[in-house]
């Protein structure tokens, strides 16, 4: 294996699962502090904000920051500053993603906006959904800050915000630009916040789906941890396979 | 042409257009009424009563009764009652649906509901979305009363149904069964209201799309008549034609 000079990582699955602790996680992230390597966890959560985050890593007695917490909506902020930063933007979202943008000293509009944003939100309304496809329908790009189907949580799978990014696709028949895991945009913007190389860094990750094929389509080496969603089983039907696979992130051999 | 029997009647493009008064849509009717013609109104709107329906349609100067209008939300519960009178359902939508439901005695059920059906809402909740999500990935059939994208109105094109469907659909993996408009189920529903048989009974509708499509897939003859979404150079890129075609209801001669 390669010495990597830089990690994107992954969150629920590969550093703990749901409300549960992944006991190897925390050495894993000590031992690159330990070694000065950069990293960034990456998530397609678009609804807390990186305090938020690491507040939770901590409590599963994982050191992190909130400057180490890329989120998919801190991911559409920078990726909407790039693009315009004049832009006009109308949202659908909470907390995690109205901080991403209000960082950015973005604009508001709501029928007339330049830029449509949806990301999970909880209070979502008809009213809000409407004025998201009246706006794209008179022009606005239609950005989603990620495709998730579905949310695990203790009742059951509930929908996710690709669920709703499909409602909108349907009803207006415009594609929208997706940023989350497993598109690029968010890696690339991760990458950017890194400051490594693609070919000096390393995608770790739970999900082959999302994680790993992030990875694979950005260019990285990909390390697949089986924690999470995706078992060794699974990872045969696949065709790209990742670079690594391991059992637990304490099976890996830091160079 | 034939002399038939028994009349299903489109009304938004046919018998109204918005909140615009259709000057033939009246005599048409009248002369329905004249010469003894049963006929049904069939609409893909879940959301309205009959009562509130047939007040709209006297309000365009047209004689209509609660009991000839047939929406979304009634051949929903007719379906149901067929297939399990003693279902119990979790619904989304508005008054419409509700009183369609309530009328055919069923009980209600969140995530433990045998049938879910999800008509339009514009006080649709997350809450609501996540019910239905997880009753319907816990077996619930999954039915909805429309599959319409969208719903115009004076601000523009706001989502209608299809789009809600298609989120639940996204997000489950299930195909729901669609009763609306251009789907069979509210056409055969409607004619066992009507009581005449297939063959003497004619749709008529101002969209290929919905009225027409439902009538061809129905088995009956259809009448579009160029007063709403289809215009006649629209028509011609269609394989299957219907029956007959008009300019507006007074051209019709009934036999």
């Amino acid at each position: 294996m390669r010495k990597y000079k830089g990690y994107l990582i992954d969150l629920d699955g590969t550093m703990y699962r749901g409300s549960e602790k992944i006991e190897e996680a925390g050495n894993f992230i000590r031992e690159l502090i330990r070694l000065e390597i950069p990293f960034l966890f990456v998530t397609n959560n678009s609804t807390r904000t990186p305090e938020q985050v690491a507040g939770k890593l901590q409590s599963f007695d994982i050191p992190a920051l909130p400057e180490q917490i890329f989120t998919s909506s801190i991911a559409t902020a920078n990726y909407i500053y790039e693009l315009d930063k004049d832009a006009r933007i109308f949202y659908i979202g909470e907390e995690g993603l109205q901080v991403a943008l209000n960082e950015k000293g973005f604009r508001f509009a709501k029928e007339d906006a330049d830029i449509v944003v949806i990301g999970l939100d909880t209070k979502v309304t008809y009213e809000k959904l409407a004025i998201a496809c009246i706006a794209i329908r008179n022009g606005a790009k239609f950005l989603s800050t990620n495709g998730d189907l579905a949310i695990p949580t203790e009742r059951g799978l509930v929908p996710g915000n690709g669920a709703f990014t499909q409602l909108i696709q349907f009803s207006t028949r415009v594609e929208p630009t997706i940023i989350g895991k497993p598109e690029t945009i968010i890696m690339d913007q991760a990458l950017k916040v890194l400051g490594t190389k693609r070919e000096e860094t390393v995608m770790v990750g739970d999900n082959y789906d999302t994680d790993i094929l992030a990875g694979i389509r950005a260019g990285l080496d990909t390390l697949i941890v089986h924690t999470g969603v995706t078992t060794k089983e699974m990872i045969k039907h696949y065709e790209k396979q990742p670079t690594y696979s391991i059992d637990n992130l304490a099976e890996w051999p830091f160079l």
